[in-house]
Parts: structure tokens; C-alpha cells; sequence
């Protein structure tokens, strides 16, 4: 078989990488994992724009919050099943649907969305985004959990939630 | 002074508006109004990419809840005083400040980020952004306000937060 | 379960495609099989720029010939082991690569490339391509096989082949 | 107040600018002063494209005289009376109008334009460009005042204007 | 020679264009003449963006007046001995050199520049600029010689000129 | 003259380059010469994305062979009788023609075109294209010329042809 792997390997490692069929640990509070491969990860793919990733769900509920990259992602279901949706803006609707092995969404850029596996066992889906460096904004977490946190009264007054919960959303989970 | 407008106003006007001085009503749940002149309400701006607004604050609490345009935008006070920040991707962290009238702030293309009245009297600000069309998200109503709802069990695990809270978060307000 | 799926359906659909999972069929000449998926099949893609395809390849040599689409992909090996390359612009580089199940690799836009399935089992992979309508232009079908053809002298010179290669390429096959 | 402004000050200042609201020196040839903010100023427009600019006008034919700017420019009058226009090209045809506080103008991209106060008082205008280096091109002094300077006999050609003008234009006025 | 053109004519001619050899006629008031080939002559180059131009100047003082496309330009001498230059933003240098056949010379996009043919014959260039409808302004045309005028208060200020040159150039040259 | 070249030249020449008005030699294997300026010729282009060619061909069958750069190509034959033509993506349709001195032809973007000059004299013709850095794919070289070459099982499947042929094309021409 070597007579088929003449090239320069060190250049050629450069635009791949291995290993995005091993399951990853869900074990996490929302039970979910993002295995992102961008220009870190494959140095060619520099200014080509064009990053992969594979998600993994725990069973019964693993979830990829509420997020908006700056990036249009379209997603495949491998394994498991994914109730899946986005919100449109101005008019807040919901586009949602449940997805299944060989099922394909796409989630335009810049819209609030998510997926949740609502199957028993583990779920797999290979996403792949439009831009070289998406960024993550986890919603919640860019709201409630920011570092310094931001004020409460604003918080409060734009979630309409008593200002108890937003200093401390733990204690009601 | 008529001699100063000879030209065709039909056409001139394609690439005005008027008015932007007179103050907004800023009574509603969140205490902010935003006037925002796109392609819409001036013509001449189609696929020049620039629109302006003008954004009016309640005394006492006026706010612009956080928000994610598919834009940057600039914002220069005019009256009050705006605490203001945005929260970075990634990392979440929270870089805010204090504005008076003539200071002006950067928010960046994509980031989460709102606008918060703490002066006694109006607050006015002028804020122009970077796309024709930038759209609006208020989290809030787009992930407790959707329509139809996403599924509670999804919110209530993303923010997490108790379900009756995500079900009806005004009992709580 | 329907309690995952409220939304406009039709609207969801806009936005979704399924049957990505099911094996194509490579009995064609060269033994492969493209499936594509851009604004034809997914209107909600439009615009967005971010195609998917499945390729499957057949046992023991099943090719995805050599082709220059108009688009930089990223390719995620599903079953097969696929000797892949691309060659670069000015120097003809070729760099080339075995995969297995779980590697990714990257073809920069515009360059000539290819992957050959060197398993004893059917070959399947994922692509992404960062532009809407990538076109595909297979090398030996643009030059060899227009429609009408290219004038024999020219290709005859351009491939330093005789003539009677040229006009008739089958008869040696 | 400081509990609204707990974040890295540092870091906000990257983002701000203070003292738009100060009235600049309008006591030059033509009567006007833009007060530019690009990335110079704030560093953290970098590469976000979107600068703001201030304009002063002297009463009574203060002028920000004829330029064309590589960006478009929204313009919003906060006092004065402004006589305002730009040219199409190809035609020629002049688009004008007398703005008066709070009203709004576009500028597209790359067209000569100015504004003229034809107010007694004091004039103020809040621009926006869609572009973060716009450059500056004053059509007279870019053609009449280069360094070195252009030829006459182009000059002269190109204006239909007596050589013994284009060499000496301070003489007439 | 037919066995070179089997194609469907009708359609190639969409990529094409003739006679740009023919010299064009200059008896006009600054001796020059250009022929832009866009997509208005070339249906093929739509959105292709490259239009190409031949420019005629006449002998001993033939003006490519004053101009800025919304384009960079590149210009090749075929015949003839071209003064050429561009002023600077900002700072408004010039830049220029004299110019002989087989000579290019680049202008950058939306500079004010000219070609000046100071031959004794004829001068020809071939340009090609960077975008598909660069627009044609002529600085002199476009202040001076609007239609409606621009105030000639605010020209003889801009210009530094007495009002009597501003109102009536011709009767000066 | 000298009058007329007064700016820094040193500066100048970084916007210009000479000669292209000198024939090259086009005794090599397909007969052709491309003499391509870009930003290593002309500093001064760098950013603004317009390279321009003179291409040479040799009497009676010089050819500029199949290659699919990553740019628009606009062609102005100044010498010579061309046939050229292009292939378009998917169909495989060829639209070719045949080119006088002063004809233009456009090849569109990324599709698989040549050149032939079938006069008994020289062929010149300039070329522009729209990209900074466009690039050189020469198809024949790219496949069966490669270095290390593509594995003669890929190409003879690929081309449909013998491996003998693959492997040594020299041999039959």
C-alpha cells in the first residue's frame, strides 16, 4: 500500500487530522461535547474558511445550548436523535424538528439555536461551518455567567425575572 | 435661500429623512425606543450598507436589552448616562462603562451587549451600524419568547433554571 | 415525542434533507457517486454558501476522479481507506495522503484533486465545500470529452500525447 | 455608580472616546473642522470598519468643501442649516438639499459631495462611513494645491480655465 | 481553418467583442476617447468584474482628464508619449512619470489621475480596471458643470476662485 | 519634457514597470510565453488585485494549454489568429472562437481554457485578470506531470487511458 503515500507526509499532516470517530466524553453539566477542528487543529485550512466539527450527546437529553456563532452551520445526524431549532430575528419564530440518522439541518448565521437528543442512547452529529474562526456564545452563559457579572437591574428587567434568580440560577435548578 | 435647493427633490429625498431630533415615547416594559432608518425609510441607503439610529432611554432604569445584530455599531450619547458593555465570545468576558453625553462606544459585530440608563432624566444616543440590514435579536424574547416556545426542557436545562421559572417567567417579575 | 415538533414544519423542511445515511450506487464507470446537497435540495441554504456531500466509492479502486470545483472542501472519511491528493499551482506539487475512518483532510479552492477508494469494502465520506454552488469540472471529461471537442492538435500538444490517443481514448482502455 | 462600572477600564477604553460634545475651531479658510474617529482613536474598531466623525461649520458659509471619500457617508444636522448635495456620475447630476437639525442625509460612496452653512449661527452634523480608513480627497486641493503640482497645461485643459488662474488661484479671490 | 470553430457562436460572442484595433476619433475639447467594454458590450462578463477600455488620445496634448473610478486601473501605452500621475489622499502628492509604448503604469483605486499625451502622433493605452461598472466622474465636469449647478458661492470657496471664473469658465480660456 | 516628470520617481516606479512591448521567446515544448506582471513587478498593485499578461505564441501551432487559474481572464489579441475556447463546469460544453488582432474574448473564472495560435506569423495578445495573485494550473502538468507523480492506477482510470500511456507519454508523441 506505501506506493500510494509518496508524498511530503510532514506538508500533507498539515491539511489533515485523525481520530473524529472516537466517541468523546459527555460527562459535563449539559451534556455535550464540541470537537471543533479549525485552523488550530489543521494549520492548511489557514484563510480557506471551512472548519468541521463533530458533536457528541450523552443519551436522554444531552444538550448543545442556545448558541450563536458568527457562522452558518449545517449539521448531520450520525447517531442518536436530535430535536433541533433556530429562532428567526425580529419575530422570535421557532423553526424546529426532529431529526434522525442521515437527517441534514442548517442553521442560518447569527440565529440563536440548539440541539437535544432525545434518544435513549448516545448521539453523533458532524457539523461544518462557513467561516474559519465561528466563536462560541453560549447564551446563557454570556448573559447570566459573565465575568465581571453584569448588573442585576439589567439582567432582572431583561429577562422580567425576579433579581434572585439572576443573582443565583443555581439555587433553583 | 431657494436658491440653494434647485435640484430635484424627488429624487433628494430618495437619500433623506427627517425628524430624528424629536424625542421617542420610551413607555413600554423595558423603558427604550430605537428609531432605526434603514433601506426602508431611506431609499437611497440600498446597498450602501450604513444605517443610522437613534435610540431614547427612560430616566431612571431606560433599557436597550441584550441584543445581537449581525453588526458592528457605534454609539455617540447626546443625553444621559449609559452604563453600557458587551460580552466577549469565548470567554465571556464583560467589558463595560460608564458614558455622558459626547462619549461614544464600540460595540463589536456579533457580540451580545445592551445599554442601561442610570441618569434621572432622558437618555438619548445616536448609534450607526456597519450592515443595510443589521436585524434584531433581543435574547431574551428569543429564548423565553419564542413562537411556538422551545421546549422547556431545553430552556430549563440552558439557563439553569427551574421549569416553572422558564414557563412563566412574569409570575416571577 | 411531538411535543419536540411544533413549529411550521413546511418551514422546517426549507431548512433539512434526509437519507444522507443511505449507500449510493458506484456501478459507473469510474465507481464512485457523488451526492450533493446545495440550494437545489435545501432551499434554506441559499445564500448561506455551505454545500454537504456524501461520496461513496466502490470496493478496490472506486475514484472520485481528479476535479477542480470552485470551492475549498473538507473531507471526513465514514468506512474505506482512501488514498487522497492534491496538486498545487506553479510547481505541481502533488501531496497525497492514506486515510482511514475518523481522518479528515483539506482541499484548497481550485486545486486538482482526488481520492481512491484502496479498501476491499465500500468507501464512504463527508465533504463540505465553503460556496453554494461549487460546480464540478472533472479534468479528463473538460479536456477529453467537450462537447463539441477541443480541437485534437491542441490536445495532442497540451498532453504530449499522439493524436490517436486523443481521438479516441477509449480503444486503449 | 461604581457597581455599573466594575469591568477592566483598560480594556473599555479600547472601545471608547470622550468629548464629541465639544464644539471644535471653525476659524480657518473654509470655515469647517472634521473631528475623525477611526482606529487611531479607538483602537478597538480595528478591522470592524464603522468610524464616526464630527463636523463644525462656521456661520454663515462655513464649508466642508467638495471631497470624495472610499466610503459612503449617513450625515444627521444637530444644528445649523446645512445646503447639502453630491453628484451622480456618468450624468453629472447634482442631488441637493437644505437639511435642517435632525434631519439626515446619505452620501453614496466615492461621490463628490459637500455641506455649506447657510445658517447665522453655528452648525453641527454627526457623520457615519462605512469604511475604517475613508481617506480624504479635497477635489481643489488635490488638483490645484498637489505637491508637486500638476502640470498647468493639463489644468488648464481639464478646466477650461486661463493658465495664469490655475497657477495663481489665491489672486482671484 | 472552419475545423477551429464548431461552437455554438451565439454564445461565444457573449464572451467577446471586436475592432478594439480601430483607432477612435479625438476631434473633441480635450482630445481624448475612451472605449470601456463592459458588460453592456460583453454579456459573458457579468459579475465577472474586469472591464477592459482603449483609450485614444490625440497628438501634442490629448487629456485623459481628471478622474476617479470606483476602480484601480492598469494601463499599458501602445503608442504614443503619456504624462501620467495621481495625487495622494491626505497629503496630496503626486505622483507621476512620463510614460512610452510597452510601458504600464497602475492607478490606485479612487485617486483623482490623467493621462497627457505629449507626443506629436497619436497616443493609444489599453486600461483594465478592477470592477464591472467603474463609473466615469470627471472632477471638472462634476463641480464645475453640474446639472443643476452646485451654488456658486460654495465653488468659488472650495476653489478659491472669484465667483465670475466659477459662473463662467469658458469666457477665461 | 522634462518639466512633466517632476515627482519623487523613485515612488513612481513602484506603480509602473517597462517593456511589454518587447517580443519573448516562445522556442520551448508548447510554443507559448506568458510574461505575467504582478505585485513582484509592480509593488505599487499589492491590494488592489490586477495583474495583466502578455502572452507570446509561436507561427503555426503555439499554445498557451489548458489551465484553470483562480481569476476572470479578459484577452485582447494584438497579433497573430487565435483559437481559444473554454469548457464550461458541469456540461462540458466548449465555447471557442476564433480571434483577429483588436478581438477580446472573456474567460470566465476558474473553467479550463487555452490559446492556439494558428497564424503563420507571431501571436501576441495581453491579458488581464482579476485577482491579485491568480495562479498557474497547467492541467497536463498538474496530472500527469506531477512530482511525486499521481499514482498511474488514479490517472489510467481517471483519463480512461493504458497505464503504458500514463507512464510515459513522452513515448507516443
Amino acid at each position: 500500500m506505501e506506493n500510494f503515500a509518496r508524498s511530503n507526509l510532514t506538508i500533507a499532516n498539515d491539511f489533515s487530522f485523525w481520530g473524529l470517530n472516537i466517541p468523546r466524553n459527555t460527562g459535563n453539566q449539559v451534556g455535550s461535547n464540541v470537537t471543533l477542528l479549525n485552523v488550530d487543529q489543521i494549520p492548511g485550512v489557514n484563510t480557506l474558511g471551512i472548519p468541521l466539527a463533530r458533536i457528541d450527546y450523552a443519551p436522554n437529553g444531552g444538550l448543545n445550548p442556545p448558541t450563536h456563532p458568527r457562522a452558518t452551520e449545517i449539521l448531520l445526524v450520525l447517531e442518536g436523535t436530535l430535536y433541533v431549532g433556530f429562532v428567526t430575528s425580529n419575530l422570535n419564530r421557532l423553526i424546529s424538528k426532529v431529526l434522525n440518522p442521515g437527517d441534514v439541518f442548517v442553521f442560518p448565521l447569527g440565529l440563536i439555536h440548539y440541539q437535544f437528543n432525545i434518544a435513549k442512547a448516545n448521539g453523533v452529529a458532524i457539523a461544518s461551518l462557513n467561516i474559519q474562526n465561528p466563536g462560541v456564545i453560549t447564551i446563557a452563559n454570556a448573559t447570566l455567567g459573565s465575568n465581571p457579572p453584569i448588573n442585576p437591574d439589567v439582567l432582572a428587567k431583561a429577562f422580567q425575572l425576579d433579581k434572585k434568580v439572576v443573582n443565583d440560577p443555581q439555587e433553583l435548578s
